[in-house]
């Protein structure tokens, strides 16, 4: 039996991954689309997201699965319970990249605001942040965790940059008011899924410390817009 | 032992109780203060989201502690892993009105843009959700989750007509634009405190049915701006 929790493990683990990169390409996509003005780019994104909906229901059916038949402990309990949340973290990952994928289709309908260059950055640096988060989880490395939670700065920071950049742009030509709210929304999208790597991050360190230190990023990232 | 199991699960739902008592509060707190500009209304939200945040935190780990001791099967399985996805969706509430309430913070510097009247219609409806997807949890009740989840199309309509509206603003005089942009920041964090009611409600029919309803409202919530 011992042996064949293992492989239930490892498919465990082989899902998340899958989950993970499926997600990771979401943001990518999406953020590609609405840089390069591709409609068939964002279509993607929308199919991606129904087959990580799927991996969501399955990875939670087998962690419930486990947990009734293994009735696991320590550090194989926790190991469960956090994949738990981080399916459902990368599910809302690529909620969020759909979002994104909606505006982008939104925006191809109106001439180019301006070149995109500080999302792209941004979108790069979440992405990174996610697939940071995963391989964390996947090598119980408790230190590349902390350092996904402590990029998140970064990530709004930025925010900041494009929100008050756009405001500027909205003032001082008032035609590109309901484009530029359209890219004050993916920046918040972006920033959304950065808050959602920092609470993978949070749950790794639970898992590999044993204690929590959620909550404790929060205060920061609270303040952006 | 079965009394004491039954007294921990007790604990356990006053527990969530307790915090979507709270949080429902602070959704509340943070839109009186937005609508009557009193900034110490908005700071007592800031208050309420640390003991909101402790009691997560307080709540995962007797989860953890009843999976590990108690190994329970089937319902009492479902209800505990649900009481920890409702508990982290709760936490992720409270963060959205923490939002609302800085969003407020910064509005009061302002002159009024308008009198908010659909913006606290909207927070009454979300926090009306919270309610009864609590409730829905505690009586398993899987109708009043099912209506929740069918509410969430009112809040998405009226989040869309508020940025119509705000937009309109926007463009008809430039000066409005900062304040217009906060209130459809506003609105958006309203639409996501009424997505996380969405999910507890999905949690509870799984708790309740023992099968999953998950992602099938999301094709139409995620359509809205």
């Amino acid at each position: 039996m011992e042996r064949r929790f293992d492989e239930e493990l490892n498919t465990l683990k082989e899902g998340l991954l899958r989950m993970a990169s499926l997600t990771e390409e979401s943001i990518i996509l999406a953020v590609k689309s609405l840089k390069d003005r591709k409609e068939e780019l964002a279509r993607e994104v929308l199919k991606k997201e129904e087959n990580i909906n799927l991996l969501d229901i399955e990875i939670d059916e087998l962690c419930l699965k486990l947990l009734a038949l293994r009735q696991p402990m320590a550090t194989d309990l926790r190991f469960i319970t956090s994949a738990m949340k981080i399916s459902s973290d990368l599910e809302r990952i690529a909620d969020q990249s759909v979002n994104i994928a909606e505006r982008s289709l939104e925006l191809i309908n109106f001439p180019l605001l301006k070149p995109l260059i500080d999302i792209p950055r941004m979108a790069n640096l979440a992405q990174s942040m996610v697939k940071d988060a995963i391989n964390a989880f996947i090598n119980r490395d408790d230190k590349l965790a902390r350092s996904v939670c402590q990029r998140d700065d970064e990530v709004d920071s930025l925010n900041d940059q494009i929100f008050r950049e756009l405001l500027t742009y909205m003032m001082q030509d008032p035609s590109t008011i309901r484009r530029a709210v359209d890219l004050i929304l993916v920046g918040r999208h972006l920033e959304r899924i950065a808050d959602h790597a920092t609470n993978i991050g949070e749950d790794v360190i639970y898992y590999v410390k044993g204690k929590t230190i959620k909550h404790l990023w929060e205060q920061r990232s609270n303040k952006n817009p």
